[in-house]
């Protein structure tokens, strides 16, 4: 994920990078869905299957015109969708090679994006905070969900703009008060995220309440693709890292996640009713800026 | 606005009512806008106008099949909606019996629900808290919106749920970094909602961020009528009340909001952009079940 920051009205020169280490990422199916749009139909969205990580892809819709247009529609046609989008992948036609397409979020327009604070053991450590007993569950508008390679806007409003890179998933199928053991059939598959803060709002505004902090427009970058659920080994051994301008300022591995994947799918479960295309992020590893000292911010480039 | 409470598996026998004084609302356009169901299609969405409060509803697809079929993509038409709408009562074509229809919520599936807290004078001093000198903003998700007669679900995991009557608005076109003076322009209609919360969730739990117990599924019953904004002579003068079981609960006046619709719009437009059907609840007076001495809240009646 390669985000470039823009800020309003000038342009950036700052870039934040977000990845997984492929390393630890087993594809057993190997399923990478996108949303992208032609570069000659901008604004037209189509659901796509990457060929390989920045290979290809393959589009759906042509494929098959009884297809959706959307990853949330895909999505809510379940096990049908899936088996349609392995067909496609394998039968080697309608692929459009990258310089053709530009890549969407994985999801827009979900019902609701679910936040998970304080959710990595060496990040509480890092701010001197207790683990928590519960998860603690915050949201961003969907709004606020922005492509992987999409400039996103630093706010006049705010002069301590914040990564956290997220491991992030996406809800495959309706459900409430889900059993933790029965979790992970609810999920389509994982993606990364990057949770972008406005820590003054955050921290010292709004009566407390993160929400204005975290969901700017366009402070919710999201992608490039989500890799299906069956396609990772162990969703919870995955290294993770956010550079920013190729400087690596996070780093860990999501098996310092406190409440894991399942957990806070039950958990949020209690609440509310989970529909195809809800966004998950589950937290952010050290290494924010906020907590350096001095402190360090996004900030434009001049 | 009659509410029921369902507990779980339980039926309810406690009832909420939250109503304006209809004698502070000045209808000019009379314009009072529906979404329902007809009794015999149950799960198919459709736009209506009332002919006047309780009386026969106009369906407007029935008088334009052109028209859409939810309030969303109707507010999404713009004038040429509201123009529809209006030409529909006047025709007194495609009239429906109350009878033979079910309401729904004026708006579902809004992009956003946008809640602002500690916002009448009356209830900050009930609480012995400050005037807030900014807007306190959080969220509920948009599948907590329930219809205005459907029954709510009192979830086994709160035994502090507590009413809070508000006057809602419903944005009827696309905007961001709204001027106060333009906000009205942005703004589709009013309505009534309750805000019901799970005071042990909101502020006890979750790392004192409000969003669960504000979330619970069907915790925000809206409606019944979105009454569009030129028909209203000064929405900063209305009564607003809340009746559980019968006795008034919450009696205030929308004169006692700190910040007013113009100014909330103006403030929420500069963090992310508001679209047509985004609905907004402005705050609750004095009245709701924790502050008083001893606290009551909502149950299941035996």
């Amino acid at each position: 994920m390669t985000m470039r920051f823009l800020a309003v009205p000038q342009l950036t020169l700052r870039r934040l990078n977000a990845v997984f280490s492929a390393g630890s990422v087993r594809r057993f199916g190997r399923m990478r869905l996108v949303q992208f749009c032609h570069k000659v139909a901008e604004g037209i969205v189509r659901v796509g299957v990457e060929q390989d990580e920045g290979q290809g892809i393959v589009d759906l819709k042509a494929f098959d015109p009884s297809m959706p247009s959307t990853m949330r529609e895909f999505l809510e046609l379940g096990p049908k969708g899936m088996d349609c989008a392995k067909r496609a992948l394998s039968s080697g036609q309608n692929v459009l090679p990258r310089s053709d397409i530009r890549l969407l979020s994985p999801v827009t327009n979900p019902e609701k994006v679910v936040c998970v604070g304080m959710n990595y053991k060496d990040h509480c450590l890092e701010q001197n905070a207790p683990i928590p007993k519960e998860p603690i569950i915050f949201s961003k508008f969907p709004c606020s969900i922005t492509g992987p390679n999409d400039d996103i806007i630093l706010p006049d409003e705010s002069q301590e703009v914040d990564w956290e890179v997220e491991l992030a998933f996406v809800i495959g199928r309706k459900g409430k008060h889900i059993k933790e053991e029965e979790a992970l059939s609810y999920i389509a598959g994982f993606t990364v995220a990057n949770d972008v803060s406005a820590r003054d709002w955050q921290m010292k505004r709004n009566g407390k309440q993160w929400l204005l902090g975290k969901t700017f427009d366009t402070f919710c970058p999201l992608g490039p693709a989500l890799v299906t659920t069956d396609s990772l080994k162990d969703v919870h051994k995955l290294g993770i890292r956010c550079f920013v301008n190729g400087a690596t300022v996070q780093e860990s591995n999501t098996n310092q996640m406190i409440f894991q994947t399942e957990k806070v799918v039950a958990w949020v479960s209690q609440f509310v009713t989970l529909y195809p295309g809800d966004v998950f992020l589950t937290g952010t590893p050290p290494g924010v800026g906020v907590f350096r000292n001095p402190p360090v911010f996004l900030k434009v480039a001049l």
